[in-house]
């Protein structure tokens, strides 16, 4: 087997303008948006049309032993997409045809180079609603988000991708092509390798065409904002306002730092002199109005300064912008290390207040944001990378926001999955007989080792 | 290593009391609820008491390769649970524990032998909810309903079992104890061996403790009843409700035979002439009674004769118990082949219809009631046993069914799971490559296949 700049063996077996070896577009194709993960150089990008191109691709890399990556839009945050050392990038943007909108059945089958976005516009029209709304949904596929199982700001009330996902077409890694799951609202035949296959980053399959839930459209939501003097108080109700049994639509927290992020780049008009604040939404129609009240009373029992409810849902979305812009925000202090915790709801209040202990301890900044309602926090750890000091105090910092994390009962990673970031650390989640039963199932689905590999398992 | 009436070589490893060899009790517990399953000859039952004397057994039975079936409370009806020659029936009925009910986390731990009924009403007591209601619910434990991911009437609003169960404490073949998910609401940390497990009836792993989620109490549902003059229009008004958008906590069908059947053993009231009819519910509060008076306005439309609402939960409650007694009054009409085929819900139309085809086809009687709202029926195949040419029919009709369930694009199994009934089934249902997936899982996590052999996966 010889590669060159002019000619790969796999353009043999594909279709006329499939396989590209241009330098330049390699480079623009060899990392996700994760920082801090190494990426390597790729032998060749396929950008597949069909299953038949997968499988065809995955035939030729497994004979040969050649490391397929997979990749969708590469909005990834974990290094899941990033190129390894000679390997296939086996891009699946260009499958990004919405197979069908079934509105009778609330289910749609769709390839995986489909936005996020579109799906959700394309059934939005039929009176349809796709819940699932990573941060990224504007430029991220719905294969992206299955091999990530993908939260978002919905989660709170409607789950994540996963829940959302009845069946799967995936091309295992020898080429062979299978079916997973179901179309029907129910079914028990046989183990269910659509959850396994969710969320394995591209480790244990490539997937070709998912089926999806819908729902119906909801009404439109009404929005508050709370504000408080104290970051303590915006978590201790979030697990009063849940634990009184409400079901939000969206709950999100964001720090004063953040606020004041966001505010740099967009005039929001927020009070100066608050510690944090929280947005609510609820979707439930004529209760929605009840439901914020409630929120409202919740949030002034533990000391909000303020308390708004939008009068109508065009005020509501300006507010949802407010949190949508987050990520901007914080890209725009210098360099990030992204974090992804989710703790038990109680134990939201330690996580803040054990993120100011890291930030003093580690001398950089720890700025936070997140979908409070899950207790997923995104600690997001901003640093200056020319400092070499700095950055290795920032990485020690990530990790033991992670420790603390765990310490809290909690996970290292509530929605943007394990990939290259987070490897070292999923052995310390899980305990050896789980870890052991991870990588046997691993290497029973991919004998030679050749998908993504390095990726969520951390090295034996 | 040997076996008598009076010794058994667990009993060493054991808590006095755990290990049964008495003929008598080994044969009460050979079986499960499936009808037409064979079952063989335990050598020895096991009631554990703990994590520990599960492990102990299976790293005993895996190091003598003793095949090995756990039982909860034997109410399947797919023959997973009855006994094969020489095996261990390995009980969890004493594993009874509510650990935790966690109301602030919406969060319960229990262990295995739990009733399902017990559990839902202690979590009552605290304004929470467990939905998953399998018909079963009053005799059935949690560990079964989490191995066979049980359904129920809930699910057509709040989904099956498997979707409110976090975490999993879990022995693995050779006694080595693992924890899979999480407690919090989200996860991602490593492949899903959570769902893997769920669904697996016993193949890969005994499970010794359940995270499950609950949810906040909801309203007092109110109930509808409509009945149809033909069984076609009251599947047409279930596809025609649920695709104007509504989410029902209940859509419940009955045939005219099945309504019958179970009048013969309580006075309902019901009218003599009808076709079919459907009972509805909904939990939504305020917005409830408009939900049935859109079933109603949608019932008539596709001609029902009569729709009333129940004017009061405990009405409804009454309405409910006519559901609640089907499998008892199937029961009292002979010998029962019980299907639980679940197809797209457009195509409940053609099931039924198919149904009376296959019915006059094989001379057998052939009685419908389900979850219609999911799609989920359970035609029954009501036959005398003492007569073998008629015993052929059944059995052939029965098959008939799931054949006709798959040409619908529907699956074999809704809830009741494969077991041993419908192993041979599975690889029907499952194309070659994800059939291969599901054994090679299986001899990865059961290398001496000694977890409940022979049952879910179709012999090679």
């Amino acid at each position: 087997m010889t590669t060159t700049d002019t000619a790969h063996p796999l353009e043999a077996m594909l279709p006329p303008g499939s396989v590209i070896v241009d330098p330049d577009v390699l480079e623009a194709h060899r990392r996700d948006r994760a920082t801090f993960c190494p990426s390597g150089t790729p032998s060749v990008l396929v950008r597949a049309r069909s299953t038949g191109d997968v499988a065809a691709t995955l035939r030729w890399a497994h004979e040969n032993r050649v490391p397929v990556v997979p990749q969708g839009a590469r909005s990834g945050l974990s290094g899941a997409a990033n190129a390894s050392d000679g390997c296939v990038l086996l891009s699946l943007d260009r499958m990004d045809r919405i197979v069908q909108v079934d509105a009778a059945e609330q289910v749609a089958v769709v390839q995986p180079g489909v936005i996020n976005g579109v799906l959700a516009a394309a059934v939005a029209e039929q009176g349809l609603f796709y819940p699932p709304d990573p941060g990224s949904r504007g430029i991220s596929t719905i294969g992206g988000n299955v091999a990530t199982n993908a939260g978002g700001m919905c989660c709170v009330k409607y789950g994540v991708t996963g829940d959302f996902v009845r069946g799967l077409e995936v091309v295992l890694a020898d080429g062979r092509v299978m079916r997973t799951g179901r179309r029907t609202a129910k079914g028990v035949a046989g183990y269910d390798l659509t959850s396994l296959m969710v969320g394995s980053e591209g480790t244990l399959g490539v997937i070709t065409e998912i089926t999806v839930a819908l729902r119906s459209a909801s009404a439109r939501p009404l929005t508050a904002v709370a504000f408080f003097p104290a970051i303590a108080d915006a978590c201790r109700t979030v697990a009063g306002y849940l634990g009184e049994g409400y079901r939000p639509s969206v709950l999100e927290f964001m720090d004063r730092p953040t606020v004041d992020a966001v505010s740099r780049i967009a005039d929001l008009g927020f009070p100066s002199d608050m510690g944090s604040m929280l947005i609510a939404q609820s979707d439930s129609g004529e209760s929605a109005r009840a439901d914020l009240e409630a929120f409202e009373r919740v949030a002034r029992g533990f000391g909000a300064s303020d308390v708004v409810v939008a009068d109508d849902p065009a005020e509501g979305e300006m507010l949802m912008q407010a949190r949508r812009l987050v990520g901007d925000a914080h890209e725009h202090l210098g360099s990030q290390l992204i974090d992804d915790v989710c703790v038990p709801r109680r134990h939201l209040v330690d996580l803040v207040e054990g993120l100011h202990r890291l930030a003093e301890q580690y001398r950089v900044q720890v700025l936070c944001a997140g979908h409070a309602g899950d207790g997923n926090m995104h600690p997001v750890v901003v640093f200056d990378a020319e400092d070499p000091d700095e950055t290795v105090r920032a990485e020690q910092a990530f990790d033991a926001i992670m420790a603390l994390g765990l310490e809290l009962g909690g996970t290292i990673t509530g929605e943007h999955g394990v990939g290259h970031l987070k490897r070292h650390w999923l052995g310390r989640e899980l305990d050896p007989a789980a870890l052991w039963a991870q990588r046997a199932i691993k290497r029973t689905l991919d004998p030679r080792g050749i998908l993504n590999p390095g990726r969520v398992l951390p090295p034996e």
